[in-house]
């Protein structure tokens, strides 16, 4: 799938992409809240050219919402809301590769 | 990575996931408009435990955002914002696997 957008990436910008260069940043890596936004950053500035993909899922059921906001540069802050206690998975992953440290492993205390 | 939230979901769960029965229905799989919010509907409900990534790439810079909220009962909305003409790629995957029609060609006029 890395390769699905060739049409809109060229080759070039697509062999640049580097997921070990994604630093993902932020307290919604490690804890997250019930009841109110959680939030991390994922820096893909130094990363090449690809599409930021995020997925949270609960112990028991998906994670209330996501949201991902490009904040320009390929700089995005991530936005999250849980409803559930216990432990969170946070995957980060940039085209096909997963990024350092994802999955990340979040407590909802 | 399909199996790095094992400790979060049995295995049971997981030989249970087939991305091949995600259902992807909506205007925002085919055309988007720039300054509105653009949805499509992903049904996961016979699909099996796994997790909901969604990516969205522009002509030349990433999507604006991108916000996924889980509707209850594996049927999640996607909304997303674009700020340029031309053609988008949607990535829909269950895990690891694309869903049936991903990547999605958007055009936006």
């Amino acid at each position: 799938v890395a390769g699905a957008y060739s049409s809109s990436s060229s080759s070039l910008s697509k062999l640049n992409s580097d997921a070990s260069k994604v630093v993902c940043r932020g307290a919604g890596l490690s804890t997250a809240l019930i009841g109110q936004k959680n939030v991390f950053n994922v820096d893909c500035s130094k990363a090449g050219t690809n599409m930021l993909l995020v997925g949270v899922h609960g112990p028991r059921i998906p994670c209330e919402d996501v949201y991902v906001k490009h904040m320009g540069n390929r700089l995005y802050t991530v936005t999250y809301t849980v409803k559930d206690q216990g432990n969170y998975t946070v995957i980060v992953k940039w085209g096909d590769e997963s990024v350092p440290g994802s999955p990340f492993s979040v407590v909802v205390p």
